[in-house]
């Protein structure tokens, strides 16, 4: 297949704008095959009306129907063969073990939407029977269930050009609730994009679905990006990355005449508290730890860029330890230009902070298209008085925080904001003298963890992926695991409704066999 | 007890403000017992510090010990005795017996929450077992469920002193949820909501609950109402009330440092669409109407406030019977002065607007203090066109639009703004030929009821109180009913974590016998 750039209004192709972009190879600055026409005002309006026109019946299809559609974009992404891993390598300069794992989470986490709709109960039907002879009054049949919200607007991330992007867990959501998805393309795999968006069409059109379930357009976020945000079709987005870039959605979502759910899971910095029991073993702590810092060259949201703990002669030897392993990690090529260029003056920006020692460095030096790994410390006193250093640095950078008492540690833990994860490392027994601590980490954060690192996802129900302000833009939803299918859907009550109006999960004879809470009791009888 | 018109800083009694206010008989115009004495911004900093400090203990409770807490606060509440019932009249022009099913409905909407808790399994709390041999990584072992938000703010509304107010719905989700909750009392029944604050505050003391668990300030919602939303310890707002208000409070809480979610159930003017088969009986139609518009002097959220029909003889028909029943209607006392002149003004700027005809008026002529029920009606045309149409007039209200075929019924249901509730009238058999009117009407709203009137909001699992915006700020949450819960949590999940720092309900011996879903099975069993 060759690259052919242009937007997926719907089930149509179209390129009628004058405007067009390249991806360029970071190393060579050769461009890659492709030319990218970026969406005109028209073309986005139609792909508007058409997803709008398309939630009429889309809203109508059965899970099972949504469940196939779901398993029949896996298959179309699988035959896109190679040609798909190749190219997202190209476009990510990730490796081919890392672009084929991500395929098989990708294709994973649709797969779990089509389970979770085969199995139909994530709905939260809810059935309380008529009363006709209540007194004082009588009570009406009301059954209620999460229907989906309208339009969704999916903008895609740089770092994970499969999972995170064109069908990726929101799309994969977004489309399981029973919502037409217009994906924004991402100007650094915009080709990666475009394959992954055919095998949607492919999908759709096999499936007969309605045309307008999918589009994909491309263009810059200012223009492209804001005329779809601001459009009355659309009720929720889906986003991953900056802060910058989320902020703007929030604000855009909050102006509109109508205000709309943004779920933008932005920036975080994971902060890992070490207890003095964990750093018994200083040499493997620094080996692990070392590894977590530089995996994926620090391009996750769930990087451990914050290290918090109590100075003793431990702490020391850590430090040594940590510099010895950070020293060995060679330097890597980043996912852009753009990316490489921001690591390199954040990660300025933060070591020239008053109060910082770099602690440890890779030996090596970079590529102009590399990220080097940086480990720096900072007193208890100077971080907590310098809002700078909370801000993420997106790369391989990662700050150590050292208390002087467990009255400090508690103050970094409150001058925290919000987190994706926040991470715990120390023997049990100890843990129960650090409570507290490990509470009020606990409100900073969506998921804390015991002994591991934050780097690793799982895709699966227990996953939360999204933690308070400004980790993410909304603390009571996950991007991940099955819970993401409730960003787009809310409860709808049908009041004496009669039977051949209710969705078939509402109805007494529970054909799909779901768990129902029925006059106030779980239960999948019939009624 | 006599009024004494303080604040109450968590336990504390407090009233150092210079600023007070007193409530007056809205037809003899003299003073009600009681100066209420605004609370300063010392006063309000105080309930804050408290509050917060409450939650770190509020949220460690178990949710048994919450549900004898909740069910503690209805016994302080019934031995308030008839001098709750009374105060609450005289504040509210309310009878009795509205009044003393009000506070049966309170009662019952606590008990309903306790009886929530003492179940448990409505935390969704979600096990995934570790997998430490899976190729190519082991899983780690992740447990998720919803925990409290934090500090919650509740601002009362006017029309249900005791339902959605200090101790109403906002207030016995939230610490049911685990959160400590700031009431701003509502200045038109503070005498009401000094006694309700004395129930929950000797609740707090029985149950050993921490000081500031509860607090309930006096003051304007331009200074106190502002001061608490825009401090960062508070984590979400509850209000019912106005368009304006509720959005003050929506952008407010959007430009803090970390926003907030504001649950804000707002205007709301309920169509109805009049199918044809409908108007068979054009006498029980009117009469069924003409009491849901009047039923407490129109002062619901729910009011019918628009019926949809298509024009035909029946239709005229129904004019007349609607006029006949209307006429009959006496006028009522009105909640207070404000809100007879608001409603006096609003319904003159409804019937001045270019094609509205007055077609059924009560006969009697109202006291300055009563609202008398009106009746008018416009062509399709001229309400699409003109959005002032749409406005709530709260009060006994209501406007007929005449379609003269289905296109223009669907272009008039295609421009309504978002709904509590939609109704359907007409027989099951007619239903299916409108089921794309009906499907419209859906997505406009949060509850879709048939053949019955939209007044009359039943506390149970199945209700859905609050509709797309500008209904309530967040279509996907309920204000009335056990879901009104979720509103406050969020999902945490712990990764790894040792089962003494796991809350009960995440713990392998399932000792609460809660629903769970382990390796994706809906399971009551102990791992």
């Amino acid at each position: 297949m060759s690259i052919h750039g242009k937007n997926f209004i719907g089930n149509e192709l179209s390129a009628k704008g004058d405007k067009s972009s390249k991806i360029y190879d970071i190393n060579s600055n050769e461009a890659l095959e492709g030319e990218f026409f970026h969406a005109t005002k028209q073309e986005v309006d139609e792909a508007l009306e058409k997803a709008n026109k398309a939630f009429a019946l889309y809203k109508q299809t059965s899970q099972q129907q949504r469940a196939e559609f779901l398993e029949t974009i896996t298959e179309e992404i699988m035959n896109l063969g190679d040609e798909l891993v190749v190219r997202t390598m190209a476009e990510s300069n990730l490796p081919r073990p890392r672009i084929e794992g991500e395929r098989g989470r990708t294709i994973g986490q649709i797969k779990m939407f089509a389970n979770l709709l085969k199995e139909g109960s994530w709905v939260e039907a809810t059935i309380d029977e008529s009363m006709p002879n209540r007194e004082p009054l009588p009570r009406n049949d009301l059954r209620k269930m999460l229907r989906p919200l309208g339009v969704v607007s999916v903008f895609e991330a740089s770092n994970f050009p499969l999972a995170f992007a064109c069908a990726g867990g929101d799309t994969a959501s977004a489309l399981a609730a029973g919502c037409p998805v217009i994906v924004k393309a991402h100007s650094s795999h915009s080709g990666t994009s475009e394959l992954i968006a055919s095998a949607i069409i492919s999908a759709v059109k096999k499936c007969n679905m309605p045309d307008g379930t999918f589009s994909m357009v491309h263009g810059s976020g200012r223009s492209v990006g804001q005329q779809i945000v601001l459009d009355e079709a659309v009720k929720a987005v889906g986003f991953t990355g900056s802060t910058a870039g989320g902020m703007k959605l929030f604000e855009l979502a909050n102006q509109r005449k109508t205000p709309i759910p943004v779920f933008a899971e932005m920036g975080s910095i994971n902060p890992c508290l070490f207890l003095p029991s964990s750093l018994n073993d200083t040499k493997k702590l620094a080996n692990t730890y070392a590894g977590s810092i530089t995996l994926g060259v620090g391009q996750f949201c769930t990087n451990p860029g914050l290290i918090l703990a109590l100075k003793d002669t431990k702490l020391e030897n850590f430090k040594i330890d940590l510099a010895e392993a950070i020293k060995d990690m060679s330097p890597a090529t980043m996912l852009s230009k753009g990316i490489q260029e921001a690591y390199e003056t954040n990660k300025e920006e933060a070591i020239k902070q008053h109060g910082i020692t770099v602690i440890a460095q890779a030996f090596e030096d970079n590529l102009p298209s590399e990220g080097k790994a940086t480990v720096a410390s900072v007193e208890a006193k100077t971080f907590i008085s310098n809002p700078k250093l909370q801000e993420e640095v997106f790369g391989p950078y990662s700050l150590l925080v050292e208390c002087k008492d467990v009255n400090e540690l508690n103050q970094v833990i409150d001058s925290l904001d919000g987190q994706l994860t926040a991470t715990v490392m120390g023997e049990d027994s100890e843990m129960s003298e650090y409570k507290e601590q490990i509470f009020a980490l606990e409100n900073k954060c969506g998921r804390i963890l015991f002994n591991g690192v934050p780097t690793g996802v799982e895709v699966c129900q227990s996953m939360q992926h999204g933690g308070p302000f400004p980790a993410s833009t909304d603390s009571r939803f996950t991007s991940v695991g099955t819970g993401a299918i409730k960003r787009f859907v809310r409860p709808v009550c049908y009041q004496d409704c009669p039977s051949s109006l209710l969705p078939e999960e509402l109805r007494n004879e529970n054909s799909l066999d779901i768990l129902r809470i029925v006059n106030d009791e779980h239960t999948r009888r019939i009624l």
